[in-house]
């Protein structure tokens, strides 16, 4: 296991950040467009934990995943200092895309009650080569599906 | 009319931009998150047109437009030194809210067939004091609504 | 000549840009980060208009300009919605090196007492193959050479 | 002591962090500018391990350090998924001003002979309230001074 991070129980992977300047705008609040980028960082994580790192997947397989399809709602805002745990889940893996569920939760809040934001990621597995839209290899899939944390909780989509 | 922009016949408003390195990723293309930065931009200058500027929001009325929910969809990528246009249009004004929809696309193309991405952005109107939820005043309502392209392309929402 | 820019008399390229909520953090002024950004918009267009377009250079010749070293100093703060010019002139052409000045200005100011921040940059000239070192070009060293301003301000080096 | 971070015997703060695409560029390699977010992360939690957070300056005491001047000197580039480690340390203790040296190091690397980067950067203590110079609290200052590592290695002033 890597820096900051683990896999809860329930099979959601979880990544911890702090807020820094750089993350802020003069509203004083984590500016919206960098929750993509903490979302980017912590699936990156996770897919690693999950055994599909992208390095593998771009050296051995040239194959990448793309992101298609972002739903992101805005809940609370965070602010400088703050830190945030990412939440990372396996919503649905199809032949080509796998479609993640992402929240954001500040430190020391248990429940989704708290969530700073919520956000669905469909992902596309394609060709390095030319874009083109590639199966899933089957291990993969398996481990992605595994990936999977308590559903009982809603969707943004 | 300020930088690089305009109003379409159509009502949508326009604005164009260049890609530079600091909008890139090691995949060769626009980093998804940047689009949000390039929305936030058009939609900006689009609503300094549209006779509803932030700053007259939040110094003469305590306003501000912040983002809700985004919808975006990645439909192609865009590259180093692409000129992009961003059209910006309402979709729908709410009491509290509007929702706007933002396509970009690659230059020298006049179609939404061509659309690098598409985006739908639900931004409230929330009081600079506390946060809390504010009615959009009537005259913004009206330049909002204003704002309006051709409704025959689809929605992404 | 291309979006938002010129080249003034006295041989400084000049680049405009608004300050978004993207450039803004928690401070309410430009993050200082960025000024690097705005360096190289202002960078890439003054090269273009100067005969040099990375483009060019990376498919004809196989060649880029890579930042090797920065100075900055940061003399006051910009704010949300400031309109900054970017001054970029030729300190000096090496073999295999160009230094630049680049100064950003609050509009509406016209010397270098306003000036919100200076920067000088040297970029090497390298080969995209293997990142080694190449001479620049003899048609581009005159280019770059006559991309100069008003020597008799101060170096911040 | 928080996140991924330490103090190495000799007195220099380490911090560690991993590229992601966010922090790439077309070039495939880690953008210049982004260095300087790497530093400020690096260097606030150098700050705060020293017993000069940021939140503390600011709440109770009317405090902020603001970059005045940074020089950053780039000797190979980082690429997607690297390990890097930020060294911070102390180099002089003004009365209102702090220059700290940053170096960027690829996990793995124990020398200089290895660094990515390498960045001094002079901080000034302003008042929050009108943004003019202050002295640097004496507690604080000594806290500073502490902060200090193997000062053998070359500067790049």
């Amino acid at each position: 296991m890597s820096l900051h991070e683990g896999v809860t129980p329930a099979g959601a992977h979880t990544y911890q950040l702090r807020v820094y300047f750089e993350d802020t705008d003069a509203g004083g609040v984590v500016y919206h467009a960098n929750y993509l980028r903490f979302a980017e960082r912590a699936r990156t994580e996770a897919l690693r934990e999950a055994g599909v790192p992208h390095a593998e997947m771009a050296h051995q397989f040239g194959l990448i995943f793309m992101v298609r399809r972002v739903v992101m709602e805005y809940l609370r805002p965070a602010r400088l200092d703050d830190l945030i745990t990412v939440l990372t889940e396996t919503l649905s893996v199809g032949g080509a895309t796998v479609t993640l569920r992402q929240s954001f939760r500040s430190q020391g809040f248990r429940d989704a009650a708290a969530d700073l934001a919520v956000m669905e990621a469909r992902l596309a597995c394609v060709r390095l080569a030319d874009g083109r839209p590639a199966r899933i290899p089957d291990r993969w899939r398996a481990r992605l599906t595994a990936l999977a944390g308590d559903k009982t909780s809603g969707s943004c989509g």
